[in-house]
Formats: structure tokens, sequence, C-alpha cells
């Protein structure tokens, strides 16, 4: 479906939605007479990730907001003449948008911040409780099997290591403490205070946190400094029986290196988030073992998404207005 | 497999484990030498629930160390001319021991408690995390569809409601104070001053908790004042999207009121316990829509068996010393 607001007013700019989530559009709905106070309006209520779609969708359009859709370099250049300002409906733009050059272009671009710090916390908990508790697997299983043995892991007492003491990474260290876990953080700005409140160890090095902890969790923002910082010697130190989540960027950690530690078949992995995503039906991660695999969703809450989309909107106005909000 | 020790000493009582879990041989086999010294043993590695085999194993003995077993009047009559004490690896005995007939028939009968407090809240949580976050379902729908949309709904901030108050339901209210729930509470005996600390409101009745909470979860021992305790009326009272979980025993349930309440579809559940166990394979439950179902499997973490085996063995030294633990 496509709703539109104002298209008669072409002295106006042209604000395009090229594509949402099915569960966006009642947040955006909410938001569209306020754009279109200042704006003409064009939204596409289904998400596709089809290029040349988006490309076509995007025509003429002075500001995109957008969720998901991987801009590459080709398409800011085709884009540029009249694109003036992108909203991404997330924090991590990184690999999404190649903001320097869409600074060159004179393009601005727009994210959104701890929206979801809460959402992607839980989300890391309901991994670890997956691989220790199985209850998903098990529910697949009774239904398939009748009534399959299982035993279980307690995650209480295990030692929760985490890198990043950000947002998320705070929010995940204080959901571990009050499940009862340990806490080891390294992180290059601790806050101090924040740590002793929680108990938490102060880790000397990432090589500490991976050595020491029973479960190890990255809650770092990617970029030229973060790229590729866990290392297959990093997993290496990994102890059978421990478990490594991501809920941040896979690309935080060297290619292959994953994958090649989970194949000795003595840890666990859960996953929300994959390099590349959509994760190939032929990813080699999808046969490794011990692994709870899910599609990039610890971020998609209610409260999450009407958080992104009111920030989002603002930066919209406040571009409208000559001015800026959230940008990078 | 059968370990045996002493069997030369015909002279010393007979102890037998006619079955186990295969995860709980080597917290069992740890402590045979404890009891070798003052009795004969017998131990059957493996599980079996046919109630012949489980006959004939037992046959002779004067103590039986038993987990998972349900044994009928009919059984502990034939029992009665040898057995003198029965252990139960755990502690809602009531539905696999009638406890007044075997204490009629002079045998005494043992439970272990709040070995799995921690364990079986933990698996609380997880059976929420799986409804609410899905990560299990999802890995699995990942595997077979590729990369499947989903939302996710928080915890923190809903409101869990807790009816009983004792070891376990304690601990998961503690647990989800830590998640960042509210807590509504319903108890006989209340403890203001723990309630005071978890920030949690005392619900006036059962009534109370369903039409208030989101996500309602009983933790009561089974026995005539319980049996039955949540109604029909009660699960009529929970709100659509509210969620039930039962971790504690499904007998507390009116029989046939859950399923009836779930056809309805617009509420969810999460069960670890099920009337009768294991769950047949054409129980309506199956088929009713939003549950998670977990095969009861929530006490069963390596700390929990450490626990309940340790106990049961107190309980057999005290039986031949001619005293008790534990006995119900």
């Amino acid at each position: 479906m496509i709703i539109e607001r104002n298209m008669e007013r072409t002295d106006l700019p042209l604000v395009v939605i090229p594509a949402c989530f099915p569960s966006m559009v009642p947040y955006l709905e909410r938001g569209l007479d306020e754009i279109a106070a200042k704006a003409r309006v064009r939204m596409h209520t289904d998400m596709t990730l089809d290029r040349d779609e988006i490309m076509r969708r995007l025509d003429g359009a002075n500001v995109a907001m957008t969720t998901g859709i991987h801009f590459t370099d080709d398409m800011l250049d085709d884009l540029a003449p009249t694109m003036r300002c992108i909203t991404f409906g997330g924090t991590g733009i990184a690999n999404f948008v190649g903001v320097d050059h869409a600074h060159d272009l004179d393009i601005m671009v727009c994210n959104a911040v701890h929206y979801g710090d809460n959402a992607v916390a839980e989300h890391t908990i309901a991994l670890l409780f997956e691989i220790t508790h199985k209850a998903g697997r098990l529910d697949v299983r009774t239904r398939a099997e009748g009534w399959p043995g299982s035993d279980i892991t307690e995650i209480g007492g295990l030692t929760m290591g985490i890198i990043g003491f950000g947002g998320i990474g705070r929010r995940v260290a204080e959901l571990a403490h009050g499940l009862g876990m340990n806490l080891t953080v390294w992180a290059r700005h601790p806050d101090d205070d924040a740590l002793r409140k929680l108990n938490a160890r102060r880790a000397s090095s990432i090589d500490d946190v991976f050595s020491t902890a029973d479960v190890v969790s990255p809650h770092l923002a990617l970029n030229d400094a973060t790229r590729g910082i866990i290392t297959a010697h990093h997993l290496g130190l990994l102890r059978p029986g421990s478990i490594f989540l991501n809920t941040a960027r896979a690309e935080l950690v060297e290619p292959g290196a994953l994958e090649q530690r989970l194949r000795r078949g003595d840890v666990f992995a859960g996953l929300d988030v994959f390099a590349p995503e959509p994760l190939p039906d032929d990813a080699p991660l999808r046969d490794c073992p011990n692994t709870v695999l899910t599609p990039h969703v610890a971020w998609r809450s209610g409260k999450a998404l009407d958080g992104i989309v009111r920030q989002n909107i603002r930066s919209v106005i406040a571009f409208l207005d000559g001015e800026s909000y959230n940008a990078v």
C-alpha cells in the first residue's frame, strides 16, 4: 500500500519511506501528519530489499526514511542529485550506509540511539537461556518426539564477560547481575561507579574476558577501531562449555574465526547478527554445532520500534527546519 | 548396566535403585560407597517407566531410591512385605507415591527439598523469554525458512504475578525483579519483609493476581488444599496478551480449564508440567495455540541433580541408622 500526503504541493520537499517492516507501519503513520506540515510524504507500507525497486521508489526524493536497507556508494551517487537526508531506523549505521561517502555528496545521515538498549539486552539473555534451558527447541522436540529427555544448565553463578559498556552492554550487565551471574567487564572507558554497583570485575583486556568468563558477549559499535576486534586467538581462549553471544555486529569478529572455533564442538554460540545479512542459505554458520541463530530481531520490540520512529521523525523535522538531530 | 556392592552380605538390608536418569548416574555412583558401608546395593543405570520391569527390579528390596517413577497403591501393596523406605528424587511427591497408603504399609517416604529452587525459577523465566523473544523457535525457523521476520516483546516493565512464595516462588520473584518486571504476589503466609525488598505488591486474592498481572505463575506444592486451586474463572480473568506459566504442578489447575482458555487464542502459556506425564501424544494441550511445552525438565540441572542425590543418600543412611531425614 502507498500512503501519500500533500502530493499536490510540489513546492515542498519530498519525504519518501521506500519500505518498512509491517510492524513499524502504525508508528510511522502516527507521525506522518507532523511531517506533512512541512513536506510532501509518500510511504510504502511493505518491506522490500530489491535494489531496483527501492531506487524507483526513491526517485526524486529529498529525504529518505529507511530501515534495514543497505545503500551502496553507487546507489548514493544515483540518489545524490535530489537526496539531502537519509534517516536510518537503527544505531549501527556503518554497514548500511557509507557515511563518509554520503557526506561527500552533501547527504545528511541520521540514526536512532538507545531506543533498543533494553530490547537487545533482553534478547542477549534470551539467547543465553535458549542455550542453557533449551525451552524453544524442547517445545519443537516435545511436539515431534513426544516426551524427550534433556538436562538443563543453571546460569546463576556463571560468569558473564561483557565487552563494551555503553547503553546495551550496561543493560546486559544489569540483567545478568539480577539473574545471579558474576560479571567481568572490559571497556575502553569503563564507568567504575557503575561497575562497583553491579559487583563487576574490571577486566584488564579482551584476553582476560575470554579466558575467565563462562559466557562472553560483545556490545560495541562497529567502526574502524572495532572491526575484527575479536580474533581467532580470543575465541581459542574459550574453555570447553563456554558460550559466545553476539547481538551487536558480526563484523566485530574476525571473518571465519567463529565458524572455525565452533567446529571444535566444545563451545556454544547464540547469534542474532551475521555478515552478510540475510544469512545465506549456504552460510557455513548454519552447519556449525551448538548454535542458536535468530534473524537480527533483538531490537524489534514495540517499545523499540516506537522509539526509533519518534527519533527518525524528529530528525526529518529538524532537517526540514534547517537544523539537525541525531546526525551521524 | 547394573552396579552392585556387597551382594554377598545377605545379612544386610537391600537398597535398590531400580532406574535413573543417565545424567544422575555419576552423582549416585559417588554415594554408593557410603550406603554400601551399611547395606547391599544394586543400581540400574538406565531409565525405565515400565511397571513390570520396575517391580522385578525391586523384588526383595528394603529400600528403593527412585526418581520419576509413579507408584500405584497396588504396587505399594506388592512391595510392602519387604519395602520399608522409598526415597523420591524430588519435592512434589504427591503425584508419584500415595504417601498415606505407604504409611499405612509402614513404608517411610522421603523427598528432597529446595535443591532445585533456582533451576526451576530459571526455567520459569526461560519459558517467559521463549514466549516473548522466541529465540529457540526462531532458530528452528531460521534453519528451515532462511531469514524469517519476527517481532519480540520486552518483559521489562511487565507485571509478574506469583502465586505462592516458598523457595521457588521467591526465587522467581527475585529473578523477575532483576529483569525489571513489576511484582504482584499472593501467598497464604507472605513474608512482608521479602516482598518489600522486591518492591512487590501483596495481592489480596488469586483473582487479584489474574486480573492485574501480565504474566501469572503459580509456585505451590500440590496437596488437597491446592489441587485445582486455579479455576476456569481465574483463567477467564487473564487479559488478551497475558502469559500463564506453570513449572509447578499441572494438577494445581482445574482439569481442562487451561485448554479451554487457550483455545480462545488470545493468551499464551509456557508449561513444563502436565497431567498425566509423560504428556500423551493425543493430549489436547498439544493442539492449543500460543504454547511453549517442555517435558518436565525445569529441575534437571547438574546442581539440582547433585543436591537431590545428596539428600536422598542422607535419607537412606538415616533410615539404615534407625533415624529419618526428609521423611514426608
